[in-house]
């Protein structure tokens, strides 16, 4: 069993807490809040301590840290639980700031650090990668990834969220880095506000396309809205030289009614809570690997060179021309 | 070019016209209805000639007769078509008495007949045959078939429809001989009137279901109802050593609409004139290749085993027991 | 927090103990087991007690029994739990014997039991009977049950299991009587050996289809076989006045692959750990809200009439004939 | 009945002499082609006879032309045609240079012309057409084209196919047009050679991904490859602000295989033959209601907009830089 503590007891710290908690290779020995209330009410569900960020650092036992407390925490804890030799998850994204995250390159270049990009953990995605990795359809020329939201943000959460490539897009560009196996090199974005004028209000925009293009000329299209109507919308089209996969939405169940009017199937999986449970499961399971040696699947250079993507997007968006990376 | 003869000028008759005279192989040459009025308007839809039956058959470069007349005279018809020395293609049923079905055994033994049941020309059951017939999920075992209309016919049709099995389950009784590979020699049957009171008052049921079994086990299930409420219902499922093969619904169009509700994809289609048109054309296609030599895929024996079916079926939910063939 | 206690530490007890454990309305505080060594690997592995039975039933703290241990121990068991006070969790089917079984109606007429029958709990199935309950599509008329285990049991199983109609498709007749809303009043079966002969030595059948027919005429079949060659096969469709709501099976993920070959999706999950994971959670949900004082939603009289459509069903197969209830 | 004559005997001929010589409404009076042979072929092959141009535009019985013949012809003719008071049907595009087929505006503003886009006439985009203009889902906002070939034509047609855009993706202008509800404004395109390099030193791409805005932001990517590697790939999802509505490829049949390997279903139709043939028929009938009075759905102007498209979309590609139109 390894220990290991857990910084920041919100909404997807709620997550990983009972996900490591229930983990038969890890051990939940503390929880750490700015909230004490918080911290507190989270600890007793698991029957765990309530702790400061500068105990669990100074305490050996604990081997490893979770870090999902706010945006602008991400980079420093990091740094902090690396330079205490911690085994670091840290929730995505790095940070908001590329140059501020990309400065931090040498003081995390020998942590042992998974940065949480959720999708890559999702069973259908993997399965998708395990397609197109098995060279039955050949190899990937082209990426078609959809990634829609069921509905808008409030204003506040708009305000800081670092804009729509920052915060939303910046799980796709993770996913066509992964993907594509190649980097892209060219980046062209599109961005409307059609959703809510308040938005638009904000500088962000709400719905986007973004191109991507690498070295050897492999296209990626990333789709964006904050708002489907039908909800939670993520699938992914991989193109290759012998034939196509596609990993697809989940719906609610698998009943279908015929009637007179057609057939009707039931609602897609709400938002990212149902849609990707098992994803945390299996990204928490991962973490316990690299307890164990293992190195992680994706860390602080995959986090670094998403936000790469989103910056220059956000700028070709801005100033309507490609930008080359 | 073979030169045919359509017998019946009705609804299945317009269907058969249009595919004999389109036909590359063959020449509508004439058009026979006891309706003058009828004969005269399909004969004129497609340039060709009013006819009698007598001349048809006296006719020696009329090659092949398609007979699409009223049920009561398939058999009297197919008989002097096969004593003129004529090609035969006969709607089903052969006829709705089996002893009588059966005693013309001997005059129609040598005859070059097809029996058209029209859905072992399906494109979407063929392709099941042929996966079937691979071999790739071993060898067929138990069968379900469904088949529901999307709506009673009127209780003046059902008077004289023959009843249920012979009416409606006869289709699926000879579909379950194609794919069983196998005659079955038990026949169980259950039926219920749901739908609507009056075709019980008429002495039949409109909803049913049949059990086959063949001597060595393989066993089938036939569903049946007058009335699906959501347009033609035509399904096989074939379960095999290793897997299993289903021929599905067809929807009018691919579309799908995805919203809050759920997702809702259009209709089926309603009835046999759109699920079956290409089986219509490829029966014709199959007819031609019988006036160039080709044996028939089906023929007076299949209906006349059909019928076997269709009456112990009846006999079975009349008597509650099930009845060994 | 409602104490309860776990009987049988085995596969399914595996199950039962976890949802019980991580249930925010129960506290596990015992497991009993035969193996003392089975009691405590379970016991420890959820930092629980080992118990015996009479500790269990004379501890007046302990409020719930959920009893997951041998057949032929459930009924012994639940009428024990019931005298003591005890709010149940029986594992189905009560018993193999029917007149055994029907014997404890009297004991157990006040008694606070569910009897598991899991597939009620299934969100799949659930979504279906809501969708029927809503009127939409009308009133029920006939039922599909579809329900094939991926591969055979080892035969030292099916020499106990009580037959296929007892051990198999006796969650099929629960599902019958929960949807039809009207008891089955005769019961048609046929069965053969298709899958192992070895199952036809011990007097068994692998493959089998019932027909079932209530007092109004609604029909309903229930196909059954020990083995798909592809997973879990686990689908129903109810037809209804207007239309008709089928729940499919769920496959492994949602992938598709395009190619030359055609569109190739993953496989179906491959047995009732994996499609009835999220019942086994709802059921004990439920068993927590008994504990708070809702009733069963299936309980002990269902388990016997699930059994008397077993013990007709087997019987009709024997006989050839139909049975009447 | 409205006499029609055909110019241009090749492979799209064909198609529409059979459905102008089936059309209740037309009768094909006459075909024309530079190959004598040709002419003569398929004017047997339904009756009609052979005629030249010249005759064609002189006879005032003969009110309409269809024209098929080779690209280069199509604007010439139409403008003869017009001038000769025929209504037209004139196979896309209308020319491939952009300045020429604008010359002709004042010259065809009179003309009584179809351009045939044949995609306006498919069922599916049809139906996907019509649920958006029910206003279910509200007002489209987005719009993802997919477009794949099953494989490359020969080089010596990418030759003089005016490059992927104009000969290819001019159908997906045509459908953004017909959708968004209002003009793009702005093009970027990005395209590769992954396919076939001898498309390259063609300077030609074989891949490539087009975003186009409109003037209120609304936006569109069409993603075209020259080979899918799975047959014909048609595809358009159209987000709304309550909802989408997509229309998906259509499958050879409706067969699926369930085994240890999964679910295997039926390839997709292969090409556009298969893929559009109802929307042949469709464009034909849509004709003879022209003939009859009907105003075109889709003409010249609708080819001209579409030709700019392709030409901004080239430019783009070349230069790296959106494009404004």
């Amino acid at each position: 069993m390894h220990k290991v503590a857990l910084i920041g007891a919100g909404r997807i710290g709620h997550i990983h807490a009972r996900n490591a908690a229930l983990h038969p290779r890890l051990e939940l020995a503390g929880v750490v809040d700015a909230i004490e209330a918080s911290a507190q009410a989270l600890a007793g569900e698991w029957n765990t301590a309530v702790a400061t960020l500068e105990a669990v650092l100074a305490d050996p036992s604990i081997r490893g840290v979770i870090i999902a407390s706010s945006t602008d925490t991400h980079l420093d804890y990091s740094l902090r639980a690396a330079a205490a030799g911690k085994t670091i998850f840290c929730e995505k994204p790095v940070d908001q700031n590329y140059a501020r995250a990309r400065g931090a390159a040498k003081a995390l270049a020998g942590a042992n650090m998974l940065l949480a990009f959720n999708r890559r953990f999702d069973p259908n995605f993997q399965a998708l990668k395990a397609r197109l990795d098995s060279g039955a359809i050949g190899s990937i020329e082209s990426l078609q990834i959809t990634s829609n939201d069921p509905s808008p943000p409030p204003p506040s959460y708009v305000a800081i969220s670092g804009g729509l490539f920052k915060d939303m897009a910046i799980h796709d560009f993770d996913m066509a880095r992964w993907l594509l196996g190649e980097e892209p090199v060219e980046v062209y974005a599109a961005g409307s506000c059609l959703v809510d004028p308040v938005i638009g209000e904000l500088g962000d925009v709400d719905t986007a396309r973004t191109v991507l293009k690498t070295a050897s000329g492999k296209l990626c299209v990333i789709s964006n809205s904050r708002r489907s109507g039908f909800g939670y919308d993520q699938r992914i089209e991989a193109f290759a030289s012998k034939g196509m996969v596609r990993a697809d939405n989940v719906l609610e169940n698998t009943t279908q009614v015929w009637s007179e009017a057609g057939v009707a199937s039931d609602r897609l999986q709400n938002f990212f809570l149902d849609r990707y449970a098992e994803a945390y499961r299996r990204e928490m399971d991962h973490f316990a690997d690299m307890l164990d040696g293992t190195p992680a699947m994706v860390g602080y250079v995959d986090g670094v060179a998403a936000l790469a993507l989103a910056e220059a997007a956000t700028e070709s968006m801005k100033s309507g021309a490609p930008v080359r990376l």
